[in-house]
């Protein structure tokens, strides 16, 4: 149960960090969740989602977030023995109650349900309600690409930001992600409704960094680059203003009427985030009469996308996801760095 | 043809505006089209679409954008003779090609269209090649949602936005439309991805008013809040920076794969805007089992967001489009504020 530490650069910033193996992380997960009376198989894919996420740099959803989501299963949000089930269908849109199961089981039960009715009907969507976060959204979209299928789902949340003109949180940060498969991999958009994520703040103020741009609102009501400042507030900026915040709402309403679901109006009365809508859409672009021209299209776009004149020659214009190949292949090799205390947490929980 | 003037008031910086009540400025359209060869339907169809947009206050895309949608046909980029067909189907999403008709009749029988595959299996897409600029998408949310269907749709254009990081233009604004039924009308969100249309730098421009917040960048590479500058430049701000940076470029790939089109890149190779790839999706959620609590779960919503304190006590939280309805009532008793100018450019294409 030794992190491997042998990669840890001595940097007095990095001192409370170690480096824990992609394989050692998933197995430590994996070890926790059956003590919570997983069955096997959840807690595989749940100990295999936490610690992909963390490979692939975003341990926000991933390592650091694993304490909490073990504090939300002993809380009784999330139920470890319940599965999602169909509860409605109307052709090629079916309705599912996640029935409070692990969030990122019953993301993978429905991304794979809806590429199902995609591989029928060219498109199939899934609308969840009743389920949990599902960490990174991103991982959805990752996992439907690399199998040859567009996917956009986008998730509510409780109310994190206010409505534009507001003052009071009523809107979420709602993340929607969009994925398409590329060469032998996928690009992926994984944005949540916030400027930046709570997760980022945290980063950011963790690492005693200004923000590169404005991130929200301090006390006294300023557009403000200081995250604690934002932390303190709990008052972050919506992406593009009116615009992110429209688009927040408009998230919302269709999670909530498509799943039949809570809104995050309903989700924000709980103590804590739990019982949220989702939306899960595939495509089967290999039904399509110009399949074959599908690959060489996106590869004109990325291509005259990474033509781009950067500001900064260092650098180079890149598409979103276009880093995680990069992040996953450092931390297969490197290990994947995690705070000495979040790991100390988690070896507690064993 | 004498334009509607009793409402104008006699402010100086209003001198240059007439108002023209919605029959007159519908019929002028008409008129107009029908010289150009439209079959009476088409041009019937063209001339609400201009009017409408303009009685709801879309001015950049329903008047003012008139003339330059007459040089289009007359340059050969707007086919008046054609009609969309369908290029392919599989299952529930559908190909079709514009053939270059006009954009506003095509994206209203892919609308239609979208909406007859998803009375048919719950939901339904059509992916729309070879078309031209739809004005203003929102029309076409609000055309679905007043008939009940949910709708989703979007558009590519020619490259006016830097890939974040970069120098040159290389994403368009691709707006989003996104629309839901609400009481006896609509929630419409209508986002291009660029802070601000160009339309909108051009009317704060043309008031010599500073945004109200960064829309882009000047000629020496800082954010910029003057219109002008920006317009200057032709470097304006995605939504969100980065964020609405990559949720254009995946708008676009979406676009050009599910329909076969032109991409941004493409497009952009040509003197003029034309041949766009737009999609266009139905959902008919009167087909669902939890159909009759879904009025009831959007008005939770919209009630409590109402509920926001605002900052501004003189400005209370709306919802996107909720000002419509005002503006039409406005511009259907008072005549559409339309500049002396434009009215009399119009005048001269008869």
């Amino acid at each position: 149960m030794k992190p491997q530490t042998k990669n840890l650069k001595p940097k007095p910033e990095m001192t409370s960090f170690i480096h824990v193996s992609y394989s050692e992380m998933k197995d430590t997960f994996l070890s926790i969740l059956k003590q919570f009376n997983f069955s096997e198989e959840k807690a595989a894919g749940c100990a295999e989602i936490f610690a992909t996420n963390s490979l692939e740099g975003v341990y926000t959803h991933g390592v650091n977030r694993f304490p909490r989501f073990v504090q939300y299963i002993r809380d009784g949000y999330v139920k470890v023995d319940t599965v999602a089930e169909l509860k409605g269908s109307a052709g090629c849109i079916e309705q599912w109650n996640g029935n409070l199961g692990p969030g990122p089981i019953n993301a993978m039960v429905c991304t794979d349900r809806a590429m199902e009715i995609a591989a029928r009907n060219g498109m199939g969507c899934v609308a969840l309600a009743n389920t949990n976060h599902w960490m990174r959204g991103g991982y959805y979209g990752w996992h439907a690409a690399r199998k040859g299928f567009v996917f956009i789902g986008w998730t509510n949340t409780l109310a994190n930001m206010p409505a534009w003109g507001g003052v009071d949180n009523k809107l979420g940060n709602n993340p929607l992600v969009m994925a398409v498969p590329y060469q032998h991999d996928a690009i992926v958009l994984d944005m949540a409704m916030s400027q930046y994520s709570y997760g980022s703040l945290e980063l950011y103020s963790l690492r005693n960094e200004k923000l590169p741009v404005p991130g929200g609102f301090d006390v006294q009501g300023n557009l403000s680059q200081d995250p604690s400042a934002i932390l303190n507030s709990r008052n972050v900026l919506p992406v593009g203003y009116w615009k992110g915040a429209g688009l927040s709402l408009l998230l919302d309403i269709l999670a909530t009427i498509l799943s039949g679901g809570l809104s995050t109006s309903k989700v924000s009365e709980f103590t804590a985030e739990h019982a949220l809508s989702q939306v899960f859409v595939a495509i089967d672009i290999s039904k399509f009469d110009h399949y074959s021209s599908i690959g060489r299209s996106i590869q004109m776009i990325i291509d005259d996308y990474h033509a781009s004149v950067p500001i900064d020659e260092a650098k180079p214009v890149r598409f979103p996801g276009e880093n995680i190949q990069k992040i996953r292949d450092k931390n297969l090799s490197a290990g994947i760095p995690v705070s000495e205390k979040v790991w100390k947490e988690i070896q507690s929980l064993r």
